[in-house]
């Protein structure tokens, strides 16, 4: 007989329930649409039914479920497992999460902020292991962070540490996180398609997805390669104010930079070093997330992962 | 018989050598000017004549040397104790502070960062006691910083942490630690009188000191109040980057903040709650430096304070 965890990835588009271990592993998953319009209530039922599919998994194997864990989006508590209202969750309002998963499931539950949940998976398991200090960045619809600082996550006085898509960049760019000229808008997923329409309104100013810029760019297509690059300057830039103020070890960068690799990776890396201080640039690796697509689905585990070995 | 700490405050115009106790106490201190364009020699010699002098005193008293505690800038490697080639110390390259010093005095030396000496400083004896995450930053001649990060100072992977004065926070602006636009350019002591050249030119064209600056804005002087309040909104858009990121309890400003008080630090925190997270700026507090004009003696004491406390 062996432990189990059940992980709960919950995000504003779609949902994950998985079956994992201990050591990371993901046996089993399933996923369904959030359908975050249609309120909390009707996310936790879903999220309620294949739980205890998942649980029936567990028990079916001969095996024992040790633990709940969950990663979604902040802001939230931590420690209480209550989520106040992220922007993604219309109505996760004050939701004591981890206490109504333990009073449903009778086992114990764990919560953490998806940015913090990412850089524990891939500090235990993907390109961080052995490393000290580390900063984990989301780079997909959004830009979230995890930090960890000499072996330790850190989580900062209200469990708002990592916030780096609201930090502004620029006096001016595209609105995100409510602010023109934050590093979310200039470097979030959505940002490869806003700045492909101001670069190239002849070609794209009518309108085009980031999925089709990255499809181009990866086929060489020079106006395509121009866009990421200019978002790499952008993300190069707050690399270096990471890198100026912590001077960690490695970054770890998620989602675009797992599809567009180097394309990304090496123009970012050249405009960090032209702009953070040379010998703390040097020190800091700067890396793709190892787990690639299987990312959100470990850093779901991690949340009880991190409590059993406090 | 009491345990006595003697600290060296090196920096690039002046050093202090001080008698004090691990309690944070100075009893004695004597000061002379670096004279830093005179190379190492010159001043090591300096500084050791100072130490026996003080090393004379502790035993005259009946009192026992119990270790030599260091701060000075960076760049450095505080566990080994070598200086490498700080800025404002010319021909200090690769210099084994802490060995020569060992040897020199027979009792074991402490090696700090000056702006993680600071935070250090703050934290065990001023406005931070109690505070498990705070943020140091000097605003004197430079801008430097030091941070406490869940009650541990953080020092990075290669002691290079806290570099605020190095992170861009305009396009462009006065140049300073090799950047124009820089933290430091917007918002070091130097940075008073180069905004009000700028802004009264008439008035202030062929040249003004930050210290005229500041006595004006202490009288009330319309315009060096305006002048103030400019560095106060780049102050507070910078520490927007820091609560964003770090989310801590705490931010304590040394030197200009001390002098200016209210003058800089009310329009510098209205500038924080425009730009950064709300419930992230609500957490945390932004107060002037508590040991004031003594920070730089007690910071001198902390490397041995702290690593008497390992």
């Amino acid at each position: 007989m062996s432990d189990r965890i059940i992980g709960l990835d919950i995000g504003g588009s779609k949902c994950a329930v998985l079956v994992g271990t201990y050591q990371g592993e993901v046996l089993q998953r399933a996923q369904f649409p959030t359908e975050s319009e249609q309120g909390f209530e009707h996310t936790w039922e879903r999220l309620c039914e294949h739980v205890t599919g998942a649980w029936r998994t567990v028990r079916g194997e001969g095996n024992a479920l040790a633990a709940l864990s969950v990663s979604i989006g902040g802001p939230l508590d931590c420690e209480r497992g209550i989520i106040y209202s992220p922007p993604n969750l219309p109505g996760w309002d004050a939701i004591p999460l981890k206490e109504k998963l333990q009073e449903r499931f009778g086992v114990p539950a764990h919560v953490e902020h998806d940015g913090n949940a990412g850089a524990l998976a891939e500090w235990r398991f993907g390109a961080g292991v052995g490393v000290q200090s580390l900063v984990f960045l989301t780079m997909g619809t959004g830009l979230g962070g995890g930090m960890i600082l000499d072996g330790r996550l850190y989580r900062g006085a209200r469990d708002m540490a990592g916030e780096v898509g609201h930090v502004r960049l620029a006096p001016d760019g595209p609105l995100a996180y409510g602010k023109r000229g934050s590093w979310e808008g200039l470097c979030a997923g959505p940002a490869f398609a806003a700045l492909a329409e101001e670069m190239y309104p002849l070609r794209w100013g009518a309108g085009v997805d980031t999925r089709e810029v990255v499809r181009l760019a990866l086929t060489g297509d020079a106006q395509a390669v121009a866009v990421v690059e200019r978002v790499a300057e952008n993300m190069g830039r707050g690399l270096a104010m990471l890198v100026d103020l912590l001077n960690p070890e490695m970054i770890v960068i998620g989602s675009m930079a797992v599809r567009l690799g180097e394309l990304l990776l090496e123009p970012t890396r050249r405009a960090l070093r032209g702009e953070a201080l040379p010998a703390a640039a040097e020190a800091c690796q700067v890396v793709p997330a190892q787990l690639g697509e299987r990312l959100g689905d470990v850093a779901a585990l991690c949340a009880a992962i991190e409590a059993a070995r406090d």
